[in-house]
């Protein structure tokens, strides 16, 4: 069943041949790519840019620095899912996210839990996010709800 | 400039980060990417059935004999561009594609030339495709003009 | 600092331009294809056949269960990295790796928990291993130290 | 059979797991990981430096302009490859290779054609190859010998 009572921002995904091993069902790696873009798509709509936008707009970067995946049921060629993206912690240089691919039928693929943190790219220290990335960025946490 | 006047279809893409090397361009094998992704969905649209569907619903594949890519402009993070699908030529057995993928003012990125081949998965040998995909196929094609 | 003393089978990579982004460093999920090829790796070292052998010899799959990345620094173009693996634990139809990144002069770069589980082809059930699996693994298990 | 008598350069690559499709067969996209594998530890061996060294030693790069790819046997998990660099021509300010994987049986699988550019990064115009590049790629194209 789907964690979701509610969900403020969702990445949809159709499970390509490509993305599939020998067996039939998607690659490990591959869900990885699944995660990236859903979170591409997420700085898109809540911060205003992408992951190139912050390089050559604000001159920071967003490492990886923990990343985390459950694989509940195997998604097959053909699948949809929605990726469903939830801020769980802001902290003062890191952000950290869950992020639950879920079926049409509310099936439940995948969880990821991934975390990230500011930088600046002269220097390459952690530093608190800027005020209007903060300010979106609680806004759209105080907006999500899970149930599970 | 843009090659067309008209197109029946368009796969649009935006380029990710992950697409791009430390060149800050899309690294030459994420190309491949762009063009079977829109291969895909031309699949799915024309024909009813994605690569999975070829396989699990009529027995059948089509590997790629022969490709071919131009790389006309480097694509950069955040630029979007229509991948616009023409058949070139039915032939037996076989069918070739030309794929541009072209950008919003007209820039014309990357040319792709693709040729597959229907076979049967009992006994992996070429055969004609079945009527329905004959149909659908000659349909789009007669609908596609291209100026260059 | 390293983590060992001493690797019974690690797997050499070089960090590839194509595995990098334009920030000059790997991107997060190109990590992943290195996890997996290593495991891959000792699959054929250590049980005698790789995820195909699995397959088609053994009617078997180890779909992943459960992985975790750190990312302790970061790696660049042209870096050599040893993946060094360890057995963590083996269950009745599990298995747990620590993989761990290190490079020449002892840099910790990665370190990933990975969870498979063995199934059978037929049903797709948890099954315990075979017994050549078992013994070849606990085998190496028993080889292995960590100092950390 | 294979096309040659004599090979200057070859790569070595096994056929992965995660390279392969549901057919079994390798992804169309990933040959093209090959292909650059084989160039990227070519640079290393024939110039020196990787496409990091390129671009951090040398400032510059060697952009895609058109490649090729014509597929005659389908690689599957576990075969192994011997990439085949060849040098066809060296131009002005760019390179054409002809790269063909062959297995050990003499079997060809892939045959690429390859044509880069150099370029500087202030201007990213077309230049002449500095010296010590063509002297040794005009070494190496003089010691290949091709049959086919």
């Amino acid at each position: 069943m789907s964690p979701y009572t509610d969900v403020p921002f969702s990445y949809r995904r159709r499970v390509r041949w490509g993305d599939c091993d020998p067996e039939g069902m998607i690659y490990t790696v591959r869900v990885y790519d699944y995660l990236l873009e859903a979170l591409e798509a997420w700085y898109l709509k809540v911060l205003g840019l992408d992951f190139g936008g912050l390089k050559y707009e604000r001159h920071m970067a967003m490492p990886s620095v923990r990343q985390e995946c459950q694989f509940m049921k195997a998604l097959k060629p053909g699948c949809e899912v929605d990726l469903h993206v939830f801020v769980e912690r802001l902290g003062n240089a890191s952000i950290s996210f869950i992020v639950d691919a879920v079926g049409d039928d509310g099936s439940h693929y995948l969880r990821f839990n991934h975390t990230a943190c500011f930088i600046t790219l002269d220097g390459f220290k952690p530093v608190r996010p800027p005020d209007d990335f903060r300010e979106n960025i609680e806004a759209y946490r105080a907006a999500g709800k899970r149930m599970t």
